[in-house]
């Protein structure tokens, strides 16, 4: 494998396992957070770009990662709203 | 501009921006936010990583928009650990 691709990869799982905590202490606490969900439309819309712009680069990294994270950003919005309804 | 740039641009940017809410709302309550500190500086390893990638593909848009994602979340590290003094 690429050095490239390993630091790419590397630099994919870092930056998208960052929002993990944020959900899992939503669903510990079951309460939303108070951070605006409007925050991760803009992850979502820009995860997406991300995604797109890695297929034109043709770099997996990139597509792969991001991939997880717009997974990640739907998670949040969903369990965000979920929680806020009470 | 090459339309792959716009894209690259646009997705640094949402990406990069939607950090700052959680940087206004801990400097607007004067209080740390209850997430981790640790998520920042997997964020800022992320980051970096990213920009070093960015180096190697010689892709400008990744490099300058993890540049401002890493000068955020030195902010928010700053930022987090003074509040979570009080």
């Amino acid at each position: 494998m690429e050095i490239k691709t390993i630091i790419g990869i590397s630099a994919g799982v870092l930056t998208a396992v960052s929002i993990l905590p944020q959900i899992l202490k939503v669903l510990r606490e079951k309460k939303a957070q108070a951070v605006s969900p409007l925050m991760f439309f803009v992850l979502l819309a820009g995860n997406l770009l991300w995604c797109w712009y890695g297929l034109i680069l043709n770099e997996l990294p990139i597509v792969v990662t991001n991939a997880f994270s717009v997974g990640c950003d739907i998670l949040m919005i969903v369990v965000n709203y979920k929680y806020s309804k009470r």
